[in-house]
């Protein structure tokens, strides 16, 4: 099996399963128990969230766990701008955000908030200048993607948070899902408010999430309950989990120092297979970007049946994000960014892990090269 | 290492780590993926919903999974009374719900809803004339816990169910977490919208819980993103955590069979030796109750330095919720019955399954009769 799917989802690392199982088992108390079990299961809760904030260099008491990416990122906005704590009924975000942003902001506009969706050029990236004009008086909530899932855009993060450092009413909410342990990001040199990592994509387990929030700040929980996480999310504690999330980053970090250089290869090769092709587009920038996520296009071929074909043959690419796959639109993001609808509506992600290997990018082109003669073309209408 | 808190958690069933282990290795692909990977988890998370809809007699598509018995009660009244589909600014619940359905109508009363929190008598119960009388035109919910957490108080739910069937407009909304293979109900008899199950109190894995949801209802997501989950809650599914919690709902329905009768003997012998006690009073009702929750107070005692002794001797038994018990404030639910502060303010929780047995409750009063001595009474003020 050649698996280039990983921004949908990983597998998940036997150490990390490991860890998991040990921790459900032998700590299996509820960690708000007060007995000697409720304790040690405390323990390794707290144990978790001090890795946590070790590896993401921030305060423990800013690590709060989530049951995914999507949830983090629920919270981070919703709860901000329900929070009794913070005004302003406009909010900014970008035109190429996920799902799990891109749709929250749809709903509070149908509520009455005013949304900006930050244009972006043709490499994906918003402007400062365009943010910077875009801010107002009513402005409390901006979020933004470190990476972008389909494309794999860098956002300029750390330059937007030097401009929002100077409006202090405004909260700065990253999503680094597609960033994490693949592109380096300071939470503190970024003056990040809020920020998402989600532990299945990289090869933690799937419903385990972080939501950093700046100590200080106040979030209205999407659960009310229990006092749990410190009274941001109810719930009864999730401690193997987080024991897993923690070592499933620990491992992804530890393995992006010597692997990122690799990953980086491997993605210049992707992209001069995919410039020397006379089929194939490439969407993502071929100097700039995420080194594990290309995005190219067959024009005038359909993504789902070309990822269907691979997939016979043992091979997984997507078409854009897993969750928006099924609806057989061109991408929101492509069209973003200024590819036409004969692009956005054939383009095929590739997204490597620190697994992946040179010879299975080379069984991919070659495979690819020889399905597309069998696959029909769409006729133009 | 006797343990009397299967109320607050359970150990997880070998057979549901088992099951969880498996799919999570061999069934890692994103459920929402276009590729035969994605496809084969998508059958997997669908085998787990059609299992869960076997075992709980409803329909396949009225199941969905959720990350606890918290979000699960925060969606069903949130998402209802949020959806554009559902009017009414009055809800309906009890004085004894869990902090989980009682913290969320808190917040909605900040926010201008009208909640009818309807007394119970003596014994943990709402009348039904109490909850008919409550109703007005503006009801639009109605939340009430089948089972008590922590008196095992059993709620009439197929009458009030029979007489909210008559205002088709109002929801019905049951906690059925503590109920859930100890206490039968009947979805469809007792005409219930909405209900929640949470998994890890049968011998599950911890985060994983379902919401019934009767076919035709909207619900406004708490987790806008992908379309996952009818689109009530977005994110990538947990195939592995859906199939690990229909096996040990499985688990737990099939042990009910002969167990249940094995239970109830257990609470009587608990009864019998607490009120032949003349240190401890008995809370739960003596003749009508759930057979695995057993509430008692110790009057001039401190409950948690209780909890802690008996910790020491391997004996896990708990104040009152998990989650609630590091308050140290009497018990609210106790309170609402009648109980003074004195009884409130030193509860003991017993919580069975079915794994408990006569000889480790002998044990249990055994030690608690050798340790009483030995703990200073707290001085009247
Ligand atoms: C950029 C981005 N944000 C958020 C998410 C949501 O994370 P999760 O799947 O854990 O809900 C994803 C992936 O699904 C993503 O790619
Ligand atoms: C009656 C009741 N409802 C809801 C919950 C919350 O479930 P969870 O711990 O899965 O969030 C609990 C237990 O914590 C409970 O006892």
């Amino acid at each position: 099996m050649i698996y280039l799917d990983n921004s949908a989802t990983t597998r998940p690392h036997k150490e990390v399963m490991e860890t998991y199982m040990t921790v459900s088992e032998r700590f299996f108390g509820n960690a708000s128990s007060l007995h000697r079990l409720g304790m040690e299961s405390e323990k390794v809760l707290n144990r978790a969230r001090s890795l946590m904030a070790e590896l993401l260099e921030v305060e423990v008491s800013s690590i709060l766990f989530t049951s995914g990416g999507t949830e983090s990122n629920n919270l981070a906005i919703k709860g901000s701008l329900m929070s009794s704590f913070q005004k302003g009924h406009h909010v900014i975000t970008t035109a190429c955000e996920h799902a799990s942003i891109y749709q929250t902001y749809k709903s509070l506009e149908a509520q009455g908030y005013q949304v900006t969706y930050l244009p972006v050029d043709e490499h994906g990236l918003v402007s400062i200048t365009d943010l910077e004009q875009a801010i107002t008086k009513e402005t409390s909530l901006v979020s933004i993607s470190h990476v972008n899932n389909e494309t794999g855009s860098i956002q300029p993060i750390e330059k937007m948070g030097e401009l929002l450092h100077d409006y202090p009413k405004i909260r700065f909410h990253v999503d680094h899902v597609q960033g994490a342990g693949k592109v380096p990001l300071s939470i503190k040199k970024s003056h990040i408010d809020l920020l998402t990592i989600s532990a299945h994509k990289f090869h933690g387990l799937k419903g385990t999430a972080v939501l950093y929030v700046r100590p200080g700040l106040h979030l209205s929980p999407l659960f009310h309950g229990g006092e749990q996480e410190s009274g941001f999310r109810g719930g009864t504690e999730n401690v193997a989990w987080a024991a897993a999330m923690a070592k499933a980053y620990k491992m992804e970090l530890a393995k992006s120092r010597s692997g990122v250089d690799e990953l980086k290869k491997l993605r210049q090769q992707l992209i001069e297979r995919i410039v020397k092709s006379e089929k194939l587009v490439l969407n993502s920038n071929s100097k700039y970007g995420a080194p594990h996520i290309i995005n190219l296009s067959i024009p005038g071929y359909k993504p789902e049946v070309v990822v269907q074909k691979l997939a016979e043959k043992e091979i997984y690419v997507s078409t854009q994000s897993a969750c928006s796959s099924k609806s057989n639109e061109p991408s929101r993001v492509l069209l973003a960014m200024g590819k036409n609808e004969e692009l956005a509506g054939s383009a095929i992600r590739i997204s490597l892990s620190y697994e992946s290997s040179e010879k299975e990018i080379e069984t991919f082109f070659s495979t690819l090269n020889d399905l597309l003669p069998s696959i029909r073309k769409v006729v133009k209408s």
